[in-house]
């Protein structure tokens, strides 16, 4: 890996922090690995695809005019009485989609839903650039509903939008990934947007951030990460990350990181979990889970 | 307009049905329009556009992987506390966002909000072809709110996906609208789907067809008009569209025509309006409302 980046020190791949990527395969597209990954979130929750009232398929990386991708993910699940479609919103992608079935299942016709991220933004990167050691391929997906007594509660919600800064990111001519500023304000943006999510949610449940007993981040960077621990004086552990396994999921990151804390007990039934996520728009947006 | 399709007949023009589409201006673009529509529509109910708690933008024409285009409008807009994304369905995508809408209301911690479409479809159709006596451009928004005594009422909402006709229409190489079936085909598919969407709402709330004064189908095609009105055994008359003076202004159609329609006064005050429509994707929707 070093040798394809001689430019880059030992320093700098630490300050990317990123050790393994998982890359989807040349015949992976978004629907069949949301199909994956949404196959798996049914089996767990046991739950049968052709009960689902909707599903909603969280993705920034394979957008079209039309159709939207979920119809696609929709039929190959057998999901047959669901409405689907497609909710872009980049990296805080997931939380919008929580936040639109949340809505939805207010609703006592809506029973159960499917929200799942697929994002396979390593080919929106452009190949040996700095970024391509960041990025990773991954699907996750939850199964939502009113009224279960399994998996976790969503407490509450914050949503934000910035578009005085929508013009941070976007992709080049050739669909790769561009950044107009420098990295470093980008991640002090990152981390007063996340901040900013986090105590507005906390604030209206009588909450701070000591109060939680983890904070999952999006994966973002690890310069991210670090700066956020320090802004919030809180202990480095208290803040989970899985960016180190799987690099930078986009919209699948906050699932991606929660199934990986769930799978090795760091994450508990009881626990009270903040996850913070910003994506280009600019979004900054927050959830208050209760395991 | 003739001159240009020597191989069409006046049967044909009379078939397509639209005698004026509006083109939107070289320098307008999907932002640009939909802030316009949203002008209007704040003014109209007196609403600040400071104290929207969400906005969302429909649209087909403009997509892009990242930033989603609605964080520009909220910008250009000034509606600063306003969270916003996009919702695509094509021109089933306003009755999606308005069943977005519908569930944020449900938290009593957003009052207002505004879906609005702006779609410039005539630049994703091929200049010169067939399709191209069809569209239109066009945007249009509504004010969204609990407890509002202004307005209309959406009493309930119907959505249906068919992912196994995912692939009716798409794009090609150069972003331009291609329809993969025979137009007879694709009507008798609309046609049905509509009244599919129709019967499900009307049937929740113990009505038919019969019972609501006047039904506002997506602009589609002036086939699919005659032939909806044909397969309900409804006057002619109890079918509202615009379709000849704009064209099918996909995710714009139904807030035009509602507009068009209250307007000159054929839409008042204590009438039960169904609203239809169908989308690539496969997607079929309607809404009822009361004015």
């Amino acid at each position: 890996m070093l040798s394809s980046f001689p430019e880059l020190s030992e320093r700098d791949f630490e300050r990317i922090g990123v050790s393994n990527r998982h890359e989807a395969d040349d015949d992976e597209d978004v629907p069949a690995m949301a199909v994956h990954a949404s196959k798996a979130a049914l089996e767990r929750a046991n739950v049968a695809a052709e009960s689902l009232d909707f599903l909603i398929l969280v993705n920034w990386s394979e957008r079209r005019y039309v159709p939207d991708i979920a119809p696609r993910v929709q039929e190959l699940l057998g999901a047959r009485k669901a409405f689907a479609f497609d909710v872009g919103c980049a990296c805080a992608g997931f939380i919008y989609a929580l936040s639109v079935a949340h809505g939805y299942l207010q609703n006592p016709r809506f029973q159960r839903g499917l929200v799942v991220a697929s994002d396979y933004s390593r080919r929106r990167v452009r190949p040996g650039s700095r970024a391509s050691l960041l990025f990773g391929d991954a699907a996750a997906a939850a199964v939502v509903g009113a009224n279960i007594n399994a998996g976790f509660n969503l407490v509450d919600y914050e949503l934000g939008t910035d578009g005085s800064r929508s013009d941070l990111m976007d992709v080049d001519a050739e669909n790769y990934l561009e950044t107009h500023v420098r990295q470093r304000e980008l991640n002090e943006l990152a981390v007063s947007s996340l901040i900013r999510a986090g105590k507005n949610v906390l604030a209206r449940q009588g909450l701070t951030f000591a109060d939680v007993d983890y904070i999952v981040p999006h994966s973002g960077t690890a310069g991210i990460q670090t700066m956020l621990a320090e802004a919030l004086s809180l202990p480095r552990k208290k803040i989970l990350t899985n960016l180190p396994s799987v690099g930078n999921v986009t919209a699948a990151s906050i699932p991606t990181a929660l199934e990986h804390f769930l799978r090795d007990g760091t994450l508990r039934t009881g626990q009270l979990v903040l996850v913070l996520a910003v994506g280009v728009g600019w979004h900054f947006v927050a959830g208050l889970i209760e395991l």
